[in-house]
């Protein structure tokens, strides 16, 4: 059973400054919840769940559990199809890393590309993404979903980007149409890869940051990839050398 | 100006059974609609644009041109922000092709998914796509806006995917969790490679036809990589060694 002040509170987590204001987000369905207790339970604030949930697969003497019905549910939900459980979590604070290889994200607007680039980085274990102010808020709930866990391991920093860039003095790389040929150029995962705006690509004043510009060479008509493709191929150019 | 009747029709198209019984399908954006008159003006059968869109760039004589208002357009149109043109073409038929290079797709869902991929065959010049039947229509609208205009470079053909692949006769790759290191394999691209279902991978029927199953290397945590961009990986490493 859920008060209606409780539906609105929970539903206002759906809106950023929401969930700026009360450093808090929300994880959504049976398998993103589990895999959020296993990462992060000492950040869970409440799991909303349905009958069905599998209560027995968690320790529910540390978790404030919250019996709902299907209907309550998909109150609070965002998902079209709403799946046994709704968890808001308390954002965990950054843990300061010193790692040799970061990406980083100048502009990334759709949420379903933040998540698969979350998804991409926990896949090549990058441990921390560095984001420009202006990319979608990395606790959104549909980047959270598309993301299938990756948001509980990498770490997500949003920050001046040109400032910080220039602190970590590392060498930057730049995907860009215009760049060496990343097949002939030996890359190394040492240093910072930036992938840029969705329709704009690397804004100016990134762009006069980059050491090395490189490109994914084109074999057929496309105009361009989607950035998560190509982040997905340059990654794999950056580690394929490391086994 | 656009009739009651034609409004339904249009929208009926938006509907799979009605694109297939009609032959016919949707074409939505300025950008979309001018690159689906460049490549393959001779199907199309309709052009509801509103004032603002730039018919001087297309020759207006060969083009059955339908002014309509905005309120107008957003009746027709599948998009959230439809934008100044909706275009109703004939699809094209088929044109047998001997090339040396297919992806072929067994039940790949998502329509995101899909646009990707049709996306990065075209990037990297792989002209014909072999798709199961279970795999989601390519004429689906949200598939062609993903397609970036792939769709009209690159054909997509509708199998019993098994007889296909024996009939083809060439070496059938697939990827799977448990292949062998892409990075070890010196792949070439030469044979087919197999994508699957985004969560339930290669169906049994199809791995049974696979000659070799190849993987992506994980550094890091992840369970899984999404289906486009493993798609991605997998043909970066393809064709990174014919430049």
């Amino acid at each position: 059973m859920i008060s209606k002040a409780n539906i609105k509170s929970v539903k206002s987590l759906h809106q950023k400054k929401i969930r700026d204001a009360h450093n808090q987000f929300i994880v959504e369905g049976e398998k993103m919840v589990l895999e959020a207790i296993r990462w992060k339970s000492d950040f869970l604030v409440a799991l909303y769940h349905t009958s069905d949930f599998p209560t027995e697969e968690i320790d529910a003497t540390k978790i404030n559990l919250i019996a709902i019905s299907d209907h309550e549910l998909k109150q609070i939900s965002g998902l079209q199809t709403p799946n046994k459980a709704l968890a808001v979590f308390d954002k965990w604070p950054l843990e300061t890393v010193n790692i040799p290889f970061y990406i980083a994200l100048d502009g990334v607007q759709d949420p379903g590309n933040m998540g698969t680039i979350l998804r991409l980085a926990d896949w090549f274990g990058v441990e921390e993404i560095i984001c420009s102010m202006n990319t979608v808020d990395c606790f959104n709930p549909k980047v959270v979903q598309a993301t299938m866990g990756a948001i509980f391991r990498i770490q997500v920093r949003y920050v001046d980007l040109k400032s910080h860039l220039l602190a970590l003095k590392m060498p930057v790389y730049g995907a860009l149409l215009e760049g060496e040929n990343m097949y002939k150029s030996s890359l190394k995962p040492e240093g910072i890869l930036i992938l840029g705006n969705e329709g704009n690509g690397i804004s100016e004043e990134i762009k006069q940051l980059i050491d090395y510009p490189i490109s994914i060479p084109r074999f057929g008509e496309a105009e361009s990839l989607n950035v998560s493709t190509a982040g997905a191929i340059l990654l794999s150019e950056f580690f394929r050398g490391t086994i």
